[in-house]
């Protein structure tokens, strides 16, 4: 896609200054940006950039004060930030805006498609499964029977969605990533051997959820593991059966949530975290990476650190005095000696 | 599906009370059933909810004194967890009961195909595969060159598994799941670059073995990394090239095995576990979450943990003491200021 | 395949001894081959194998002197595991060798595809996207619109590469892994909610990459989330937004890179490391497995240990104390008990 300066002037209502036929085709950090790219300056930390770069459309602050020449075109407006925030928002959905059904794809004929979707080629459509209308499917996607999806959804290539799960609106699924696989459930026989205890339940993921690649969420054993309203799970999570992310939570990558643990509402978890099953944590609790979690937290707003966790001023102190730990050891070796030479001097 | 009480009954062989025709469609915990759910009371604790719930059905224990009126209707039996258990069975085989070859599917004319299995649309199953009666092959897996696959296995959507590579009979293995990538092994050079270290083992997996999801085993680099009968392994697991994991072993979720590990017979290992290279871990070994296993374990059925791990007891009384650390401090301080004050006081 | 002894040492142009006819149809350990086995002895400490192998042919050695009876047909070479490595490379490149467009896959019209490509089954090239000669997509991959892929390269069953990346030549990329799925950037709201950072930039993967399977490497916000040249990453690995992996990197399996860190060059990262966002690592860094890295690194060459991570030798110095603090509190405890004993004894 390619925009002249002019072009892009318009659509931020802003001030033009320079070559208004200058064409742009790509967005870029003004002290990265090349010929033919578009860049903003909003921290004056960074106007030193705005002399030397290459980048052939730079959009400004109004109020900014320009003392030497400059070779870009500039677009003057308000807030340079809010204005190229609303160009990131536009070249997405130009450049991701997808429609129509792609052949082959498999739809079976007891699914239900809503209007204005994209569903790409391979993408496996089950019986029962509900697609909501403006909803994307990438190819190679699997939704199995049953399963309901909302409107404005984007499942990215090669998700898999397993029989049953509910998914709201507004949710965006990276690729490869699982939903509804059986939860890890065996119960232990005499002989050594494992039965598998069957996984009846689903998955439920509230509106405006995002969730990242190669993330798995385990469907309840009976019941729902559920995902809230506004929750954001990153790559490579394991979400165990019947948990539950309270809404707004923030968990980082590789961080594995046992089974029936009940996440609060707007936690913030670090990456490769681990939560035992069971528990309960805190509304507002935050948990530093690499973390271990095993007993519930019930004040709310606290940090936590360390494996087993420690509040974090605890888990800080330790640290600093595990350092200190060599310096123990000799200070007591000196009172052993101290105290061997004070006998031997003592009156009989 | 739907299903009345009276046909339900008939499966159990139990005695029904209350309205022979009432429906009900999916299966519920007693607390959390709604109308047209079937649920049962096996625990008294659970007993209150009997008259409270809104189940359409529920089973019962014939031996239970009821005491209150009950809207559901009930049908008893001799024992209620087991009459459940196998309602769980049936809904399973009947809601997973999937037969036939979907198209498009790639199915190569030199590969065999079993009896009564099913492929789904967008399966691959390339030149020399096998695959065993009863077997599920779901939509959009990968069964590389000469693949064997046995009898009654469940391979769900999106698994990929490589050439060559042997799966016995009962094997259910989940979505994006990889087996038989290639080893990671390359060799050093002089000039700071690698060489890649030719893997041409496989991958052997043996009766009764469940894989979770985005679970990862490497082909070995010679001969075979092998995951005995038996064997659960969670999702998000690294089996590295040439390991073994012993018959009837547990492994929970983002638990990492290194190459040619030799994991013994019946260990239960937590998540987020490691385990370095050419080690093996005794029969009955057992590892706490999180813990990283650095050397071989030689006594059976022990309990590990920590990173580097010690034993479980050892462990425990690690993290107690480094929870007394502030304390240590304090003590050594106190003692060096009363040893210094004594000093003072000393006839000289 | 199928070759006799014969055939073998024309390609190595060694000397046979023993049955020329003999056929080979698999490559195995010495200890471990069966008839038809092809197998190679290097290794002194192995040679009382070459004694009782059923190895149908066995490469050796030219100057090893052979004192028993034996069994194979002998390949006599100057160095037999180099010749043996050859063999490997030949067979690999025999078994893996695929050409052609399979059918159905989906070859956007706007693509460019190379000189002898394979393209599997089930495979989405999208508009705009260029694959390199010689290079082998895979069934069920998916290549994202404008996505680049240079030439000799191996992307395997199902992975999933978003828009606009950049991969070099001869890259192999394992299944069902990730490249350029949204990087984890979200802006909170006052009322608690998030909203999404759009990310428009890229990944670009240099020359002689080798990634395993079911590893993410998330797009930068704007910009390029960078892997150089010779970088090896191992399964299950964690890349996130404008991170950049310096030329001839190891990284094992379950690690993350937090986003805007920079890897540096050579650097060996063991596996389930973690590593804060905004750090840099110099040249040759070492990091033990399961480490937490939460600053720069600016000595080249260290070892490093521990979460968070000390130098090695700091580490290792911690654990041998962690493991004497029992000792070290019954030490203080008798000293206690010491001085209050030498007080009582003082002359008042």
């Amino acid at each position: 896609m390619q925009f002249t300066a002019k072009e892009i002037n318009l659509l931020l209502n802003g001030t033009l200054e320079g070559n208004p036929d200058v064409k742009v085709s790509q967005l870029a950090k003004i002290e990265e940006a090349q010929e033919g790219a578009l860049s903003f300056l909003a921290n004056p930390k960074y106007e030193a950039f705005l002399y030397t770069t290459n980048a052939s459309v730079v959009i400004v602050n109004e109020d900014l004060i320009i003392d030497k020449p400059i070779s870009s075109t500039l677009i003057k407006v308000k807030d340079a930030y809010s204005s190229f925030s609303i160009l990131l928002e536009r070249y997405n959905s130009l450049k991701l805006n997808k429609k129509g059904i792609e052949e082959p794809s498999f739809i079976h004929p007891d699914a239900t498609i809503g209007k204005d979707v994209y569903i790409g080629a391979f993408a496996y459509i089950a019986a029962g499964a509900q697609i909501g209308d403006n909803t994307k499917i990438y190819p190679q996607c699997y939704i199995g029977d049953d399963v309901k999806i909302g409107n404005d959804c984007s499942i990215q290539a090669g998700a898999k969605i397993y029989h049953d799960c509910i998914i709201g609106n507004k949710v965006t699924i990276h690729a490869s990533t699982v939903i509804g696989s059986d939860g890890f459930g065996f119960a232990p026989q005499q002989d050594g051997s494992y039965v598998k205890v069957n996984q009846i339940g689903n998955v439920v993921i509230e509106d405006n959820v995002e969730i990242g690649a190669n993330t798995c969420i385990d469907r309840a054993t009976m019941g729902s593991t559920i995902i809230r309203k506004g929750v954001k799970l990153d790559n490579l999570i394991q979400i165990a059966h019947n948990a539950e992310i309270g809404k707004n939570t923030v968990i980082a990558s590789q961080t594995g949530i046992s089974g029936s643990a009940k996440i609060g509402e707007s936690n913030i978890i670090g990456g490769q975290v681990g939560v035992v099953g069971h528990v309960s944590l805190a509304k507002g609790t935050q948990i530093q990476a690499k973390s271990g979690i095993n007993k519930s937290i019930e004040e709310e707003n606290k940090k936590w650190g360390g494996a087993p966790a420690q509040t974090y001023q605890s888990y800080m102190r330790s640290q600093v005095i595990i350092q200190r730990l060599p310096e123990m050891e000799r200070k007591i070796e000196e009172l052993q000696k101290l105290i061997k030479r004070m006998q031997e001097n003592l009156p009989k």
